[in-house]
């Protein structure tokens, strides 16, 4: 695969689809929320519908839970239904901390990408 | 600095401040354009107004051309009058071409990211 396939103005984003584990299609992506610094996607804002249609309209989600998949064109996650529903409520400030980040993450079983970056530098 | 202070959601980008060197207002950023796959900003939609106000509404500009400045709350940038004049075309399919993004990288005198991050990793 050549990744410059996959290049996409982010006003495009939204409306992105989104898969379950088993390629189902489960929702779609409203948002990107990237590092303006590094340039680097954190954290995607997504929409749920059908049995995943929970409490609230939008989750944000970390970034390294979610898989591009060329052909479906979308994004793969296994994100279940228990941490939709156990995820931490945001408020505007809460990605300014790190220990908020770190539950985001653990709640999603998603690996920090500061650990990841730690690791590759 | 606190790193986590510099989250925005890709939807709220357009209008974001563009700066020359000397730190004056110059432009404005309309859109980002990621790579799907790793999350990564490889190129920013600049719009330009003043005396660099010249042929094209906007142009593609490499992320590794702009530094985020954070007391400016906008992107600093080098690029010259001469560089946007002699930016190459781009039509829907030029950023899968790796000859075309190594020609707009030279243009701009910009780092590419494939070599930065060949380095890093």
């Amino acid at each position: 695969m050549n990744p410059e396939m996959t290049m996409l103005e982010t006003s495009k984003v939204p409306g992105t689809s989104v898969y379950g584990a088993s390629r189902e299609s489960i929702g779609e992506v409203d948002d990107l929320i990237v590092d303006t610094v590094s340039g680097k996607v954190r954290y995607a804002v997504l929409s749920f519908g059908g049995f995943l249609g929970l409490g609230k309209s939008s989750y944000v989600i970390p970034w390294t839970s979610l898989k591009w998949d060329q052909e479906l064109n979308g994004y793969v996650t296994g994100v279940t239904e228990e941490q939709l529903k156990s995820s931490p409520d945001l408020d505007p400030t809460s990605l300014r901390s790190r220990d908020f980040e770190q539950r985001l993450h653990t709640n999603y079983g998603a690996p920090s990408y500061w650990d990841l970056e730690t690791r590759t530098n």
